[in-house]
């Protein structure tokens, strides 16, 4: 499982004591090659976090021997402070490790618009370079929570090589990633070039399809590291599906500990014209609070649904507004835009719930994850700031 | 008040047993003339109801004579009889009115997907004809109700000419309009274009800025009558201004009515480089959830109105990220993307709350009104369905 699956890293979790509640808060991961080739996707917000400006740069040589990770603290509109906070901690890391703080990427996930505390960070740092060890992956996935109730940890065995990955993320999950943090790494021996593209497909298709409560976050990075040390260098296609598995079960795993949520909903649209319209229209109903809410209250509600699929442009998705089918759980209550079977046979009672609209308009499909909107939502944050 | 206030108009509301409630649910308003000139918007909703379908082609010629409006039934999602049922609804009532079918509008409002009951909705509108009366404006402003708590009037006097107007909302409020009927009448003796003029701005300067929960109907329609009676041909700037009062006077109502809301929230976006990026950031912020759910916690949280600032894309908007001011209720808590006046100096305990965010880029402006998300809103959108 996690960071360590893959040969050639060592990672570990420690505490720093930047969260009140005095749970673990840093975590590293280490790539100790041969190889140091590094991919990674960042938040498409303009507001990008101060380590997200960092690592942005600090990756586009297609290099990184490590990542430090803070929870307890986003290091977000900081300003100029803030980047110099995420370049500081690199350089804290780098003369620890003995590489350049260039190949030191930075991410920070907690609470906006304060500084990160500097005092404890960069002797939680050290404290962290000491620990770590191959088998610190687990150790390195809890260090990273926020208000996650679970680590989230994944690992793929392509042939010859592995895929192993952690993430956070429980909540303003949207598009452009979710507010989340992922660092998948592999023993697969491929240049930076492969392994861009291989994220980006597999963060397209999987994390990109999380929109737990629309709201994007300022901080959402997607690392992945590739040591080298299997000595495989593996058929694109298979590692770009073995990066899409690992990060598909991250992207569930993070619906299914989402704020507050009852459940966890696949809206799938079938027989669009083209995979963008399947992912538009189901977007747009994954995004309809009142759809979400129906959910929450066990309503297999099809007006809802397709009312928000009759919000999406024609020049989005093409179909005809009389015919659309709409299913839950495989019980189809909708037939040609009317009524169809019965909804009491219709159970939503499962945490899982299966929303299937058919466009009947060609043949491509896709599916968005999201959450009902539930009373814990609301309380979870109405009281807290985060 | 309301639509009987301009001089050519009658109408009435009467109760047709639609509503379990056994509360009023059909409403006629009817232009006595001597003019009959008609104007309509009707949501860009691509699943439009029946009354929508029927409507639309009803005013094309610019002419209208009554409007009969029912609550207690959309009939959305009702497909060939729906369409049948708003015909025979128009038939009905021109005969009992003496005028054409095609010159009498149908709007509707309540359950989707569920048929009308045109054994009780038809002797209602029976009734409703008999009672029509020129002081009947209130009664058809209660009768058009359905999860509103209160009837929603308005009414502005131009120079030597009147405008008047009822609506109904109560959530569901978005773009393209709200789940929203609205009518309102004049005696200005104006042709059917630059009514259809003076309409089309006001309900892009208010209906369609009122966004509760960014969910759009099926079944919203505005429609605009002018009788003539007043014989003043006003200036249309003048005219458009009183239509545009009516409107705002209205759609705040709807605002202040909303499902569950305990806060009425102005998201004003000013300095813009044009009205429409004011617009579109007003309006992403508007959308976020975990911004309404902080202003219902009343917590003035600035990070996640710039995490929604920053959403919206630079085509879109132009706007330097690290330059934006937002302040709660006058207290500028974020200053250039940072840390700004304390936030304990805001107190959002008022049902109106005011959110400016200066962009720096322009002198362009706009607002967009939105409620808080709370626990009222999911308890009463998952409890019922609607």
């Amino acid at each position: 499982m996690s960071v360590t699956a893959a040969a050639g890293f060592r990672a570990v979790g420690t505490t720093a004591g930047l969260k009140p509640s005095g749970k673990p808060d840093v975590a590293v991961v280490v790539n100790d090659g041969p190889k140091h080739e590094a991919a990674a996707v960042f938040t498409t917000n303009r507001v990008a976090a101060a380590p997200v400006l960092w690592s942005r740069q600090a990756v586009t040589d297609g290099r990184a021997y490590a990542v430090v990770l803070n929870s307890g603290g986003a290091n977000a509109a900081t300003g100029q402070q803030g980047f110099r906070d995420a370049h500081r901690t690199a350089e804290h890391a780098a003369a620890a490790l003995g590489c350049s703080s260039g190949d030191v990427l930075v991410c920070s996930t907690g609470l906006i618009g304060e500084p990160l505390d500097m005092e404890r960070l960069l002797p939680g740092v050290d404290t962290a370079v000491q620990g770590l060890g191959t088998e610190g992956g687990p150790a390195a996935a809890e260090a990273i929570m926020t208000t996650d109730t679970r680590a989230k940890q994944s690992r793929v065995d392509g042939t010859g090589y592995t895929v192993g990955g952690m993430a956070k993320g429980a909540g303003m999950l949207a598009p452009g990633m979710a507010t989340m943090l992922a660092v998948v790494t592999t023993d697969a021996d491929l240049p930076a070039s492969a392994l861009q593209l291989a994220l980006d497909r597999a963060v397209a298709a999987t994390f990109n399809r999380a929109d737990s409560d629309g709201c994007m976050s300022t901080n959402d990075t997607v690392i992945l590291l590739a040591s080298g040390a299997s000595g495989v260098a593996p058929d694109p296609d298979e590692f770009g599906a073995a990066v899409t598995r690992v990060c598909a079960d991250l992207a569930r795993q993070m619906v299914g500990d989402a704020e507050g949520a009852e459940h966890d909903i696949a809206v799938r649209v079938v027989n669009a014209e083209t995979e963008e319209a399947a992912e538009a229209v189901a977007r747009a109903v994954a995004r309809s609070n009142l759809f979400k809410t129906a959910v929450f209250g066990q309503d297999p509600n099809w007006g809802r649904v397709i009312s928000a699929v009759g919000t999406v442009p024609e020049y989005v998705a093409a179909f005809d507004a009389t015919a659309l089918d709409v299913s839950f759980n495989g019980v189809q209550v909708c037939r040609a835009s009317g009524v169809g079977e019965d909804r009491s046979l219709v159970d939503l009672s499962a945490r899982e719930v299966r929303v299937e609209i058919d466009l009947h308009a060609g043949d491509a499909e896709a599916t968005i994850w999201t959450n009902d909107l539930t009373h814990d939502y609301v309380h979870e944050n109405s009281a807290y700031s985060t």
